[in-house]
């Protein structure tokens, strides 16, 4: 049976392989894209979500356009990181198959979950601001989805933008500081997904010589070697991509639930996801957060499906 | 010639008073009344807006209800000031004349300012949680209205929750910080409404024996005396008509531009509206906020609507 | 009868003024001077206060130098206002007459209230670094002074630093919210100081061809004519003379007492003095804030001080 | 060759096993020992040292009382875990044996520093106020001393009183604030002191029936159940002489260093002591933090001490 998933992204090299992932595992239905500002402005996430889908040739897929900034502090893009416009490899521009629909990423999000009845699971790999958004429009969310489970924070390691902060809490941190209080999520952060990695041996035979062998290479090699040393390790981490094989495997991560908060004032505490793990306060518990992964399992859920990917010639036609 | 006028408001006294005097007026169209938390949790200020469309017979105006809590803090409401439920007086409870249209308040303000083609007048007299929301869906709102006048604020005088916050600021800082920084608001704070009361003389003669003069009389003398004390007033302030009383006739207020920003962290700056008068920063002006009003126009406005209004055999048939 | 006066400052031009008017005048006793960062770092306010004593030969007062950073924030400075330095003028480098005492400025402070046993007034016009530490020093300090009155803060005013927050009080925030807070402090802020000026036709009188007259007639004039239109005025405001002028005749000014407080927190609230002036929160009254200044009266005493001073053979010896 | 050291402590149970630890132990002088508030309110901790110099013997150390608040946040006081007075045991009331010096515990830390001239260590295992006061009164303070070691923070671990802090950051974060980003302080958080437990076995061997052994016995097991089970431990945390071991063995505890700062503001960062590990920040290193303890080595340490102490008739002569 397959699951029906809705994925708000912000591609980014590791949204574009989680898209791949889902878009091509025979266990899910992707119902549908919304996009968000993140790695690039939302112009480009979304530019680059359609790009992906006509490149798998998935332009069936609908995309909705999200926020274009965050709900209240100023928008932070990573070019940087993910390359100029926000994604590396060959992404087609986008032609008018794949022409969003007309209404906001959060009015789509709302539909889609009054709309599979309970069943759809909602996977944010971006910013929350659509999510939280999407809250906002229909407070009855959490119960209105099989689950909403979270690329984002640094429950009990370090951040990648401050020492507290993960990038998509950091760039919203009002939006996540909401949707964990009040949406019931599963958070896979970086506590796992900094070590999600896909190892370059492996990356040898995926490679090929067309757009999407090319495109997918390259964005499974998306950090230099200052962002390798910097977190010691040898491939970069492909973090949204974890949360797509937890959707494929339920047994990829353990999680355990606790008392969440996001900060949101002050540099130092804004963007921090806080466990209170020692029952500090009085706080209830109000979600699951990833504390162990299966890496393994998720290279070989990665891998097998990247390979059906390359080698299908529906999924990649001769040009 | 009318301008056409959609309502954000969380009746309220005060906004009652505001509502019945921007339906009764001839050069105001109310299109739309969008209901808020505010005064009262948002299923009893939507109760009491459809309440009061139905008690002056205006079924016709469409009602769409908007947020059940602020942007990130929690839900704060002020039924000690406005009695319970949010409202003084006779208002009925609503019939189906009035159900709520089926979409969001956010989404039925940017319906509404795309309809109306840069001529609606949006006035906020609630907290801005809704107005906000819009603004998140539709980033071209400000230049989609004609005007965006808010009842908030208390820029060069003290608050009434606390030293530095009115009250709608206050219940939801995040919101008014980025309605008041990117949306060019005309403000109409404590600085002018905290002194917009109408004689009780006056009230004498509007006194009537049916449910909406007895209502109005009410909604009109809701300070009890420890609040008349507190700010010195003999009458309480009807904040919220004197946004539609500017509507209406803009020589009610002056106004001043600046470079405005509001608090959102921390107990003291919380909701504080705080213009840079001097240039102490580098920050643009982005609004207007009202210094002087002529408060004798403004009683002359409001008391000769209600008297035509009480008057009317229409707006106040016999039951 | 005269009053024993200790001065904590950081001069500054109009500490200047503020030093030789207390020095001058009959009805005050200087113990003893402080010396802050503020104006300039503390090895500078500290050379210019030695060298202030010796221009007007009174190396016979004591100098205890303090705080070279405030509790928690950055140092911050003002020679962009006060001069290179800190202070305009010809003040002279100082001499071994005036080394300063063996024990820090918060420490001198608590001894020179024990000292006077409750005769003392500390008129503090700097940061509140000094003060703060004489406190936590002392926590009887309140209870040995007779007075503790301070130049600093913008109740009921836009600041000169932020919109909130004048420059004393920005300058160390922690150690004014706990002098403000624990110290039954006068406080005499912009409310008043910023129309404290000297008009410029008495000036010429005072103008005279030697390093003293020449340097009061620099510091009379310290502000540029950018800063003069900033704040609407003809003539440098001489903020921390004002206070002394209090001290000498206590109806220059006139106080209301309220529960104060200071922000500390984010660049909004930093420094700013707030006044619960409405009761919104139950905080007790603590302070005294000046609201009405007779500056008449302030102008007649400081030209009169100054009249003498420069007349004087003693205080001014041909060199 | 003795080491002298000078500890700022609030006894409570910890503080006084690492006070008879450092008294007892042949490797270090105590030249003195300076009183904070904390564990209870600096009265009681300042009698509460008192009666431990008392009852091992030891009226010889002088005792300088220090702060008796935070600088900035109100007390607070930890009796529920301490016992009433914060502390437990058989601790005599203090005589005029034991009378403080007549100097604020600030000045007496600076004036042994220069004292000591380099050589002296200052153990600060309370909250720090009294390390930022002698800072704040001598700039130099960090050059002066040998080495600052703190018990305090939680660098990579939950903290004991909110998810991020620790109780000595949390009772004054802006003392520890101060000291963490000026004083290159050697930092033992709960990262290493949560486990510092002293085995219940060994214990017994230690009970003795007069007021000396019957204190250490309570001193020792000042958990109650519900604590215990809290941390997961069997026996109460030491906290405080794990930093007196290390002093005494520093192959006791492995350290790295970081840059460093501690959160002030907000209830989710205040007393946050967070190290930037991935170099997220530009801030320089600053101090260093305990990783790693030998426990073995520290119950060793201790247990031999105690034991010693226990048995030496001139420690304890019989009542
Ligand atoms: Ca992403
Ligand atoms: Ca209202
Ligand atoms: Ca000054
Ligand atoms: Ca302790």
């Amino acid at each position: 049976m397959t699951r029906p998933v809705l994925i708000d992204t912000d591609p980014g090299c590791d949204d574009a392989v989680a898209l791949v992932l889902a878009l091509e595992h025979p266990d899910l239905e992707v119902v549908g894209l919304t996009t968000a500002h993140g790695n690039a402005p939302v112009s480009e996430t979304t530019a680059n979500t359609r790009g992906i889908l006509e490149l798998v040739d998935r332009a069936d897929v609908p995309v909705a356009v999200g926020a274009d900034r965050p709900q209240n502090v100023a928008l932070e893009t990573a070019e940087h990181i993910h390359g100029e416009g926000g994604i590396r490899g060959e992404v087609p521009a986008p032609t008018a198959a794949t022409d969003p629909v007309d209404i906001h990423a959060a009015q789509f999000i709302v539909e889609q979950a009054h709309e599979h009845d309970g069943d759809l699971v909602l996977a944010a790999i971006a910013p929350l601001t659509n999510v939280a958004l999407a809250h906002a429009l229909e407070p009855n969310l959490p119960e209105l989805l099989d689950e909403l489970i979270i690329m984002g924070g640094a429950a009990f390691t370090q951040g990648n933008v401050t020492p507290l902060a993960e990038a998509n809490f950091h760039s919203d941190p009002h939006a996540a500081q909401r949707v964990v209080r009040d949406c019931e999520p599963t958070i896979v952060g970086l506590d796992v997904t900094a070590q999600a990695t896909f190892p370059p041996e492996r990356l040898e035979s995926l490679s090929r010589d067309d757009p999407l062998g090319l495109s997918v290479f390259e964005w499974l090699t998306y950090y230099d070697e200052a962002t390798l040393e910097r977190y010691g390790i040898e491939s970069a981490a492909i973090h949204d991509a974890l949360v797509i094989a937890e959707l494929i495997d339920d047994d990829v991560l353990e999680t355990a639930s606790y008392p969440l908060t996001v900060g949101t004032d002050g540099d130092l505490a804004r963007g921090a996801l806080v466990p209170d793990a020692r029952g500090s306060t009085d706080a209830p518990v109000n979600g699951r957060v990833a504390l162990e992964a299966d890496y393994d399992r998720f290279r070989a859920i990665l891998g097998d499906s990247l390979e059906r990917l390359l080698e299908s010639g529906d999924a990649q036609p001769p040009r």
